[in-house]
């Protein structure tokens, strides 16, 4: 069955309704739900976050009776296990719903399907795959995370043209225009951690927020195997997000005392591999984290598996420097032939610069999640 | 007067017709030429090179007494005086020409508008300013020349998304795609020399050609100061195209002499300054010099003025490497608000690549052609 223009419009709706809670909803994905009864909307919703009530129970009650009959749109297949929630699928049965649009299939292979197969065994009409690349995009940290049991990656950085990330005396304020850090801004607030290294704390003692009152923060991560880490940092405080040091077992016990004695989290680990902070921060319920590391760590996120998607911000301006840093340190990577091909890449223009995507091809990384 | 759409039409067929020469016309320019009487093409014209007749004289040729009353389309003003031809705009007016339509006027401030004065004293009607900027991009190298008595410098390099020319053991064949490869000898057609240095030279040993039979070759200069060269590189090979060597007076005569042997040109200079070589070809009659040296001649180049527009192929893979070669090596700028910022920035898909073309802010270089 085709969907029709009117099925993707009230499919986009759902995306643009389920990102009301951008940032909120770890560990569970984003979702949103359009009821149409007679062409017209007479219910809407979106899941703000874990512990509350799925999308579709917002729309449901905003439609009231209306739901009888009625066609409703989901961005993510309604579920149909009892968690925190009874499930959605019963419910839409319940309330008489005539036929149900669905963006995509839960990505978990345990349950995928079966919230249709119960809308399906109650003589409920389901269409699937609306607006599903869309769909997938939204919750791509949410399936990488039932997939692959591991938050997805994000590396991002800016360079000049020439492939700097700062001048060759370390200054890099500021690399890209004022759109691209609006647009990271935002992008940090959908994400559920920030993770920086040592180098980056000590160059430009940074803040890491989204820089929006209205928006949530991330945690911040500091990796960092010296803690020789200023003890005046922005991140220490933490009345504005929360902050966790990672460092080696032992390491420099007094700075970490002070550090915990300012409300700063700690992990201590027997090595510094990004894999066990990304583990970690699977375990708290991240879906997606963004590495804004400097070349060394990026490389070691890249080589140990931690990283899936790449954001590149290429600002049109040469600024010289054969000992100026590049966005990724050693790699091993001795031929040109072995370099690591991103798949599917997509650029936008964002202010005077260009913003380059891409995917890690997963059967490149030494660690298949 | 505003053009039409079939103004614009055969504006953009004259463009077409001027690229047929695409490379052979240096010192002049690329023009192309087309006659319309009662809306039917009747004549058609290209100037092939210096020392031919323009492109206004093949297509009075072509039309014959269809002229008289015509239409006649020019991507360049019609030039109003004797020199290895007679002045076209007079033999516009002999013809019988009805109306002129000009792309852009002549660039030289000393006789622009003089061919469309001489017209208008005739009683023609003359329109100027149809497609002038695709007029304007296909003789940027000739109006450098004529308004800067310089070639136009056009640096070209290949880069991975994170921002290296090579693999920190200086391997990199490929950066960049096969279609941005055949992109770039496309591109060596239309440049009458290409500039590598003496690195550039021992570690890739380049033909530096159009790799196309039907195709010009550009000049191909090798700047090196100490001549330390392997004699069995392939540009001394000069059948294929003509070689330059650019080297300090003095320096390895034993080499040289062997070059000579083998007909490869020699130009030698007390200081080694790209700016010299860019006059020296200036003198040669070039119009426009490809750069596709390595990053240390890149910074010498572009400190030097010798440098206008930036070609950069980014391809979307990731190699590593905190010691592996960036595109532009030290400029001494310190901070980064002041880096070289890239004016008429502009980028496409070339294979799986992107290319991102800009001009340097000429008031930001030092030398002001």
């Amino acid at each position: 069955m085709q969907s029709t223009e009117f099925d993707r419009q009230m499919m986009q709706r759902c995306v643009h309704l389920a990102k009301q809670a951008w940032g909120k909803t770890a560990p569970n994905p984003l979702v949103g739900a359009v009821i149409v009864k007679d062409g017209e909307v007479v219910g809407e919703g979106f899941h703000p976050g874990a512990g509350q009530p799925h999308a579709e129970v917002f729309a449901l009650r905003a439609a009231g009776d209306r739901a009888r009959g009625a066609t409703i749109y989901v961005s993510l297949e309604p579920c149909n296990h009892y968690g925190r929630t009874p499930p959605c699928a019963a419910a839409l049965v319940a309330a008489g719903i005539g036929k149900v649009v669905v963006g995509m299939i839960d990505p978990n292979p345990l349950v995928s399907g079966g919230g249709i197969a119960t809308l399906q065994q109650a003589g409920i009409e389901v269409v699937v795959g609306v607006e599903t690349a869309t769909c997938e995009e939204l919750n791509e940290g949410f399936v990488q995370r039932i997939v692959h049991r591991r938050p997805l990656g994000i590396l991002k950085y800016a360079m000049t043209l020439d492939g700097k990330i700062a001048t060759d005396s370390g200054h890099s304020t500021w690399v890209s225009s004022e759109p691209s850090r609006h647009y990271v801004h935002h992008l940090r607030a959908g994400c559920d951690a920030i993770v920086i290294g040592g180098n980056t704390l000590r160059r430009d003692n940074p803040y890491l927020t989204s820089h929006d009152p209205d928006a949530p923060n991330p945690l911040r991560v500091v990796m960092t195997r010296s803690l020789d880490v200023p003890l005046d940092a922005i991140l220490w405080d933490i009345s504005v997000a929360p902050t966790l040091v990672v460092t080696k077992i032992g390491v420099n016990p007094e700075t970490l005392a002070r550090l915990r004695d300012r409300g700063v989290q700690v992990l201590e680990l027997d090595a510094l591999k990004p894999v066990q902070v990304m583990q970690h921060l699977y375990d708290r319920g991240c879906l997606s984290v963004l590495w804004e590391c400097g070349g060394t760590l990026a490389a070691s996120a890249i080589a140990d598996g931690a990283i899936q998607k790449v954001l590149a911000f290429i600002a049109p301006k040469i600024v010289g420097g054969s000992s100026a840093p590049s966005p990724v340190g050693n790699l091993n990577i001795r031929s040109m032939s072995d370099a690591m091909v991103l798949e599917r890449v997509s650029w936008q223009q964002i202010g005077t610069d260009i913003l380059i995507q891409g995917y890690l091809d997963k059967s490149e990384q030494k660690l298949d999640f």
